[in-house]
């Protein structure tokens, strides 16, 4: 796709200039490091993209789309430490590579210069930004505290994992996508519409991220196939398969979920039988299905040519066969 | 003083009404708890009386000063983490109680807090007091990465040392000022007036907090008298003592500064016999008054009644007989 690549060269300029390493440099070297280890971007381009998609100039929303990757590459460091995470994206984390006080104190910084992006908007628009900004983050906060209660619960529910996928995943993407729609002066409903779009497309993501974890193709998924079964992950897959199987069944897939072995391809086929025997995996697939479909409800409710439209839809697609 | 009652009187039912619990417990508890043991709420006084003083109710500046006093406990979590602390206030500390992950988000959450309680101003308003909270939070930042970085070096000079006091403590107490004079609408040059009178009395409160740490009254000080001897601290007094030794003794102090006996009686005798000695405690006592006099200067160019300019000067002196 052209266009995100033009939006790619233009982040990746303004980065660069917004972040000049300066004193102290322990301080913000990390913050350069780690915005520079190739995240795709996503988020900030659904900001450029959301406010092109509006006919204005979408660099007019660039310090919105540099504060939702500063804000994200923040989220990054700092779960990367509460989950002892050695790697990020195949290079070392900012916690490995300095120490654990580095990357809580360069996070820090980092939450703040995602504010501070926001000055470069006059008042009413600041307001309306760093308003969006601060509810999203507080979620995403929540989101990561629910995912991390969820490891110590036996009954999480279904209904509980949708909401910890949304809060932690979901909403920061429709966000993105509002603050594209802020900045370009869109009406109320088009911006709220375009906010339940990128949420909506959020959480069919991550449960596709799910999906793929165990179903996807070794060669293209990017991350080792298994992983969530390895960890013991309770992902939707997992709660699902649980409530759909004969009491033998969820019994084997509990014991399962307790074991740790060495060589765990044994444990991943038993785990990988009993998602598909139990209709979770379809199950899965129709959730998905189910998110997708309302996000591309709420689309058409959206005020833009019926040709933006179509290329947002493709866009989603694109989105749902890669994993970032 | 009375008027301090009535603003912590205040202060405590709202910082109650904000601070509600919600789900995730895990996430608001700590909250909840850090602002509980016992804080003198220097800081978000400080914005109250700035507010009263210039004749605006002190009640439209409580947002700003929950926001100065969330932002302070917030720095306090993860400091506390950082130094690996057990105790603060004389009870456990967040990442005792709970733990290190527990402290990192909940001090994340708490950092939002305090730029959401900007949102019950109106956008000119909001947008001003945000941008001062947004570049004091930086400059707290780099304070505290100027703090760590000191304590590998040995060639750290005394403007050096200013500059981090300054940043880590004293200009916080100026934003304060300022958010209360810029709350009351009051003029560009008495907003920074009062900034800059803060920020100077801040200085001279954390020299006056270094040298009570070695010269203090055990009964009164509240903390360890000869702590930051004990742990290598290098303070003004240090640093000033090393300036004006003779070669000998200066190498009996960095000698002094390297071993960590399990006694340190004779240790704080040694090192408080050679600040007393090579004049740094008179110089440091000399520091504090520049300090001071520097702040009751700018606050002779602010535009309030000399009963109130006399009030905020005894504020200052009663400020620098007590320890926070």
């Amino acid at each position: 796709m052209e266009l995100l690549k033009k939006y790619n060269l233009a982040l990746s300029e303004e980065l660069n200039n917004t972040l000049q390493i300066k004193e102290p440099e322990q301080l913000y070297e990390p913050i350069q490091y780690i915005v520079n280890i190739g995240g795709k971007r996503l988020r900030p381009i659904l900001t450029l993209l959301t406010c092109d998609f509006f006919d204005v100039d979408f660099k007019k929303a660039m310090p919105a789309a540099l504060a939702v990757e500063l804000f994200h590459n923040f989220s990054l460091i700092h779960d990367d430490i509460m989950d002892n995470a050695p790697l990020r994206r195949g290079k070392e984390t900012v916690h490995e590579k300095w120490d654990i006080n580095t990357g809580i104190l360069s996070g820090d910084a980092m939450l703040i210069l995602a504010y501070q992006l926001f000055e470069q908007y006059e008042a009413p628009l600041f307001r309306e930004l760093a308003k969006l900004f601060s509810k999203t983050a507080m979620e995403v906060c929540e989101g990561q505290q629910y995912d991390v209660d969820f490891e110590d619960r036996d009954n999480v529910t279904i209904a509980e994992y949708i909401k910890m996928i949304d809060y932690k995943t979901a909403v920061l993407l429709g966000a993105a996508m509002k603050m594209g729609a802020i900045v370009a002066g869109a009406s109320e409903s088009c911006k709220e519409n375009m906010y339940r779009f990128g949420r909506n497309l959020g959480i069919a993501f991550q449960l596709q991220d799910d999906y793929l974890d165990v179903f996807g193709d070794p060669e293209s998924f990017g991350k080792q196939v298994g992983g969530d079964i390895i960890e013991n992950k309770k992902t939707f897959l997992y709660l699902t398969a649980l409530n759909e199987s004969e009491a033998l069944q969820a019994e084997e897939l509990e014991h399962l979920y307790t074991i740790n072995p060495k060589d765990p391809s044994d444990k991943i086929k038993a785990v990988t039988r009993i998602f598909n025997e139990s209709g979770a995996a379809e199950k899965t697939q129709a959730e998905i299905s189910k998110y997708t479909k309302k996000a591309n409800e709420v689309l058409g409710r959206v005020d833009i040519s019926e040709e933006k439209r179509t290329a947002l839809r493709e866009f989603g697609e694109w989105l749902m066969k890669r994993t970032f």
